[in-house]
């Protein structure tokens, strides 16, 4: 193997490689649908020679595990979709690659320059929700495995490639993986953090605030409360609390100006444009720094949303509820000294030419799973823009270094017989 | 006729009032629903001995009209019931009795101490949504003018009976029964305000504001733009001009401490929690006195967005969009020394031993329309308690003297033959 041009191999796959993403792009895997890409997935699996397997999320056992989030929502007959690369010797180091099929949705589609799901190119851009955060990951996972497959590669170690579901609310696809049984001595995961390895994440948590109104008829408006406004009063408190969270961060996210970030992201309230609103609810999504525990973060939050209300002489008598659906997740790390980031380090360095940053993310991944099973583990991915956005778009070009780096952290990482 | 006991005719018709008006409250009539409670009128018109017809909505006839409202939906298929009581003889004053069965929905079940359309009675009082507003108000005058009916009373004019849909969002049912040509010399509609008869109301303008933001992922929720705040901003400012428009009030609301109410009713912003809302949607009711146009009342709210808009640099350079579905009414009045309000008025000062106050109302009612045609009209009924909030009620002891005074008030106001 000594003499393989990876380049080459990768080159090989580009077409292929492409047309899957178009593909995956056109599946519109939303929570609730993402069984369209994982067809696609397993297809694609199989395309490397390799038998795809189904991890079916298991909604017992994922609350059973105290690193599951909370879920209002049925996951049965959702799966994730897993491969494994056998050894062909023994003696090197296993690895999992794994990415997410699930997208958010489109913000506003009305916004887009072109729909959301029909993916478009320009240039070295494809457009399209989902096509960075992570289509175009899964894309170089498995371009790097069917590029080193076809030029008849053998390695030392398994290589388990994984699909999986529900990275975006609560990681529970991942977490069903590691209950599955899975262990590896490393895990890369494609996110789109190109030009660097990402060794520290924030914890995230989702919550969701029901706040309490007084309906009346709205030409009696004074004899009712408002429900909506109310909301404010709490949402003014709880970015008071984001202000405190943001002012002295640890490393290494002390090199962020604002790592803790706070989004009301969602919210309902009142049934009739007539009628003073008896109710509203406001959706938020928090960080939190490694070492903090959800627990804790979930305390505060209440903490500050009861202090809001006495604010407010009818939120007094009627606090709001704080509801958990959705990421109630840690922060992790990985050593900077890892074997994993170095020998990925030395991957990334041979084709650019330069180390990769290490860095901090504002962001959860599925990676804290694997990291709470002390599987070592980094994000690197493709290069991509307005992640949750619109017109959220990837690097073809950054798709196919990525497989490339990929290959050759393989090649090293597993090892191949002599 | 001279020696009928309307008491005892009204009294007779107790029961069966009472059971009509249950089985109102059960039939879910929200917007879009009202064909159940619509079955239920038809029979009753038909139990008084009349036949009832159906005034079936037509929406290129009413978007023609300039006295209807804009509608986002299709009211294909919805009907208004009406039934006319021949005059017997000619020299009389004709009347239309109208009321509306359509209702708000419940603005918060869980509050409710029981299911909102599972009519509970407690003592006096029947409890359920539309209960007041205004199922008792048209079990009030079928009850009347079946019990006239029964005692075999012939009429010199024609009495009008009306059950129209979407009182509460456009008022566009009633006006169909004026499109359908039906015209009276009085009219009275039995909205729920007793003790009073209802001789001026506001108008009302529904509008929704679509406020954009820079949706972004929440990790990195700085280089987005949060809709659901920048809404506040606007919010806050339409907020700025209710308080305006309640410095100066005219008569007869100048006898009112806070005539002109706006309702942010609605809210609806966001599709993902840790996305930066690309949207916000506030949709609110605001009321106009009568002689101040409703294209008036848009203009000052469009200016007010607009106005907003300059203090939060994203909305300078993406301005709200302001909406119109729903209301877009002028208010109207009665003249206090109508025929008509001092017939009713004896009526009721016969029942109750002393003459009813005059008074304005903040709400709207479909007497809009019929004053527009120059028919005069008020608005007297049941006694409630909590329209459009929890827990809604109404007197049965209320309907049925109600249905007493509408008695009384037919057999003076439509004359009987000699």
């Amino acid at each position: 193997m000594r003499h393989l041009d990876v380049g080459a191999a990768i080159a090989a796959q580009s077409e292929w490689m492409e047309e899957l993403l178009v593909a995956l792009v056109q599946a519109e895997t939303v929570l609730g649908a993402e069984e369209a890409g994982q067809v696609l997935m397993a297809d694609a699996f199989a395309a490397c020679g390799l038998e795809p397997r189904d991890v079916w999320l298991d909604a017992p056992a994922l609350r059973a595990d105290p690193g599951s989030s909370p879920f209002g929502w049925d996951p049965a007959g959702k799966r994730c979709v897993v491969a494994r690369w056998p050894a062909a010797e023994s003696g090197g180091r296993s690895l999992i690659l794994n990415g997410h099929i699930d997208v958010v949705p489109p913000a506003a589609a009305e916004l887009w320059t072109s729909p959301p799901f029909s993916p478009r190119r320009e240039g070295d851009w494809l457009y399209g929700r989902g096509a960075g955060d992570m289509k175009a990951g899964l894309v170089a996972i498995v371009g790097a495995v069917r590029a080193l497959r076809e030029a008849g590669v053998k390695l030392r170690a398994d290589v388990h490639l994984q699909s999986v579901v529900e990275e975006e609310c609560t990681g529970n696809g991942a977490l069903m993986c590691l209950l599955d049984g899975v262990r590896a001595d490393g895990c890369v995961i494609t996110e789109p953090h190109p030009d660097h390895l990402t060794i520290a994440q924030v914890g995230v948590l989702w919550f969701h605030v029901d706040i309490a109104g007084l309906p009346a008829h709205a030409a009696y408006a004074g004899t009712g409360v408002n429900a909506i406004e109310a909301a404010q009063v709490v949402l003014g408190a709880l970015r008071e609390l984001e202000v405190e969270l943001n002012l002295d961060p640890p490393p290494p996210f002390d090199c962020l100006e604002h790592p803790i970030n706070l989004n009301p992201g969602i919210i309902t309230g009142g049934d009739w444009t007539s009628t003073v609103p008896a109710r509203c609810t406001l959706s938020c999504r928090l960080a939190m720094y490694p070492g903090v525990s959800p627990r804790e973060t979930q305390r505060r939050v209440e903490e500050t949303v009861a202090a809001a209300a006495l604010r407010h002489p009818f939120l007094e008598a009627n606090p709001p509820r704080v509801r958990y659906d959705g990421f109630i997740c840690e922060g992790a790390t990985v050593r900077a000294d890892a074997p994993l980031v170095r020998v990925l380090a030395n991957a990334y360095a041979h084709v650019h030419g330069a180390a990769p940053a290490l860095r901090p993310t504002t962001a959860t991944t599925d990676a804290r799973h694997f990291l709470r099973h002390e599987i070592p583990t980094v994000c690197f991915g493709p290069r991509g823009e307005s992640y949750h956005g619109v017109d959220e778009r990837v690097s073809l070009s950054s798709m196919h270094t990525c497989a490339e780096v990929l290959a050759r952290f393989v090649l090293e990482w597993c090892g191949v017989p002599e």
